[in-house]
């Protein structure tokens, strides 16, 4: 969506054929990061299924031990996530761009995967240790959602239409804030969050320690047997519903979701005003400003 | 080697670093593969030194539990991995090329980066089921090494000078047998080489039972006995020494050892005939005369 919206706000809108397949690529692209994701934090389901990695386990577990089939199982989804950054590629290549316009998205797409795999590893080097330190998990936010999920998106299908630093510009100012909203929101959802609505699993984030801003914010206001009971909690690949709900009683007492939600709210506002006077055409403003809601108000 | 030599063969040869920057490029393809699979085949070393999760999870060992620095150890592998894909595409984007010139390699990219993963898929599903249909064996390295490691980046490098199907035939008649040819010596190697020499490991495909021409040769002429034997010890992860000199004795005994000799004497020869009469300059034939003894001659 944001990288058709892209195409739409400066371009003449001629065949809108060849955009739709660079941004059925970078879908294919998302697909790629997930999977690894999945592997990665160790996750069981994705959008309400199970991930790649336990569906190939779980159909191999009868044939094989149990301990060969899990290695099967990562080995799989290591192969197929390949697979679907190898396929981007390939959607990209196969689109029917111009050749200048591939010339002139090359360098956002390098941009974007670069982009992800380091805020990847920044999230990886958190995990487990819980920080008071809100600005440093805003950086990681940065790298692996804000710049990867909103920005180059945007960048990619602006630079389709013609490379115009005012619009590349602009589109920057929309998409920071409004990323660190989205995974503001994205790490309210993965605690408070109806699984059932969101398709996110809501034990993970805490299972696996997720340095997150909101468990920051907690940390910063906690009193000490506050502070004590989360480092003793999140993180703990035990964690049962019973804790889960004493973590929540947590981050609420110390206002950190309440903080966090005006958070949000003040990024998509920024995000928002950045509309009003953006060099775009109309109807795209118009689109950015919904995705804008719906990145942000996701159903709890 | 094989990207340049292949420019070279139809080539007017003007300024060579694009091309070389391209092969480059290869060589990070090549990173990205080797990473991966070192993660897939559970390798504890790559070229006489630990392989990339190994490192880490040393690295990390005194500072996290075992289990938790072996997942951060697999993690940050994955995304190195993905990381040296990304930077492979990123240096091709910006090695100099024409834009005429990038156009015509990216099918053969696409191509070479999906074979080698539906190469490894069909490798991956193999361990630990030995067969004795060499010609199932043959398949398998078919797609991960000889259309991977010679045939593409040959096609690649020719298609740089600009595409002549007759080129590309005569590359596809000179790579398949000798990928063949490259990989049974590989095969050998992983089994009867010297580690010292070769830098690689000489129990890991014994232990991981891999499903080798060699292993389907000696099971076809087998004795129930034999063949019982090479069921119990090839795929055991405890292989140790003197279980290996079994499994070696049991090779060499049932002829398989010479008989993959002989196979890829008849491979190299038959590379080498294509160049006797391919549409290539003459030196590139010399120099891909030299490729074929290199890679099918290594020190055991």
């Amino acid at each position: 969506m944001l990288c058709v919206t892209g195409w739409h706000a400066s371009g003449d809108c001629g065949d809108s054929g060849p955009v739709i397949r660079v941004a059925a690529g970078l879908e294919l692209f998302h697909a790629f990061a997930l999977i690894h994701d999945d592997i990665m934090d160790n996750s069981d389901t994705r959008r309400g299924r199970p991930t790649i990695h336990r569906a190939v386990t779980t159909h191999y577990a009868g044939h094989r031990k149990r301990a060969e089939a899990e290695h099967f199982g990562v080995s799989s989804a290591i192969l197929l996530g390949d697979l679907a950054l190898i396929w981007s590629d390939e959607l990209l290549h196969t689109a029917g761009l111009a050749l200048d316009q591939l010339a002139a998205i090359l360098p956002f797409l390098d941009l974007m995967r670069i982009e992800l795999v380091y805020g990847q590893y920044l999230d990886l080097l958190t995990v487990g240790r819980l920080t008071d330190d809100v600005d440093a998990t805003l950086t990681v936010i940065r790298y692996k959602t804000a710049k990867y999920t909103i920005e180059r998106p945007l960048h990619i299908g602006t630079a389709l239409a013609g490379v115009d630093q005012a619009v590349l510009d602009a589109c920057t100012a929309y998409a920071l804030p409004l990323g660190e909203a989205f995974q503001l929101r994205d790490d309210l959802l993965g605690v408070f969050g109806n699984p059932a609505v969101t398709g996110k699993p809501v034990m993970d984030d805490l299972r696996e320690g997720k340095a997150t801003a909101l468990i920051a914010r907690a940390l910063h206001h906690a009193t000490a047997s506050q502070a004590a009971t989360l480092h003793h909690l999140v993180g703990n690949p035990e964690l049962d519903q019973s804790n889960a709900a004493t973590v929540r009683d947590i981050l609420t007492a110390t206002d950190a979701r309440a903080e966090i939600e005006t958070m949000i709210r003040d990024r998509c506002r920024q995000a928002l005003a950045v509309l009003d006077t953006a060099p775009v055409r109309p109807a795209a403003a118009d689109a950015l400003r919904s995705l804008a809601c719906v990145t942000t108000e996701r159903a709890s």
